[in-house]
């Protein structure tokens, strides 16, 4: 099938969107939300700030493209190993964490930046977490029970999951040299779930 | 003892400068580091910014006296239950913090703000959570030997507890309504060194 030329000029502008994506994900982890700019970002990829505007018309468009790419990625990751035990998904998502500290200083940035007032991306990361701690909880029923291993309830485990990778990160990114994040991680991963002793 | 006008004088200097900490945390709290200005903390104390300035002469200054006065309350509180169990005593540091949503709120923007390139207190931050792991390995030494009853070293536990109380800080400031930050520390508590059975 032959492609129009409407299609094709629709495949560059999202390929266009997308190299905007990832440039004020870069902006962002190196100046933090408040500290990026339009400007800054557009420079990145060779535009005016008004030849930016054109794909995204504000700062804020923008942040909500940067949160809804990451939520993407993370779903992807997880489909990959949709039918593994589900503490072994997160943990292999804290690996591939590993590999991109760019995208996780972007993310630590921002929610750190969140909990101040009227912060335009307050309402997406208080709505993410409800949906990690509800999913997380429903993954962990459906391969454990009412009860994990470790004594905790699958919403409490969900709730004490999401807050150590966040930690984690924090930790991580400032000396990487002194914090194994994914080994961590599958520390915790031990005592949610202890594995069996053999024999 | 009569006290000469000097050390008057001096109190009020210490009084003022607590206030103008204080302010300066609610500031930043609400408006993030970036955000926030020597002009608008002035303005809370009641002071012009030149007078202010006389007082700390820098916005990164404030920043750093802002982070010491927040050590200086944890090992305040800290010492209050010196003779404590190690993680009795964590547990209530993280009891105490779910009565001072402003500070918490402070540092969160504050640690996440600190993984940008080149930010004021991005060493205070490194050099505070290796103090913390080490400390916090050393107490659990004393009190476990070189394994914890779920199985970790010390060092290790200490890294996840200083990931779990950040990453309950941001979903408590998020969700209050939702996240019991206090419960669901004394949750990870319990991985770490489950209660006896009794009997």
């Amino acid at each position: 099938m032959t492609r129009t030329r409407g299609e094709r000029r629709g495949d560059r502008r999202g390929d266009r969107k997308a190299e905007i994506i990832q440039a004020a994900t870069e902006v962002i982890a190196e100046r933090g939300y408040r500290g990026a700019t339009l400007v800054a970002v557009a420079e990145r990829v060779g535009l005016t700030q008004q030849g930016l505007m054109h794909y995204f018309p504000t700062k804020d468009a923008l942040l909500v493209a940067v949160l809804e790419a990451r939520d993407q990625w993370d779903m992807a990751s997880a489909a990959l190993h949709g039918r593994a035990w589900p503490l072994e998904v997160v943990a292999e998502l804290v690996e591939y964490n590993a590999t991109r500290p760019g995208i996780v200083q972007a993310f630590t940035v921002l929610v750190g930046d969140s909990v101040t007032e009227g912060h335009p991306a307050q309402d997406y990361f208080r709505e993410r977490y409800a949906r990690v701690r509800e999913g997380g909880a429903d993954a962990l029923r459906a391969e454990y029970g009412d009860r994990l291993p470790g004594g905790l309830t699958p919403e409490r485990a969900a709730t004490l999951l999401a807050a150590v990778m966040d930690g984690l990160q924090v930790q991580w990114l400032l000396d990487p040299g002194s914090v194994d994040m994914p080994a961590a991680f599958r520390d915790f991963l031990a005592l949610l779930a202890p594995p069996r002793e053999p024999g």
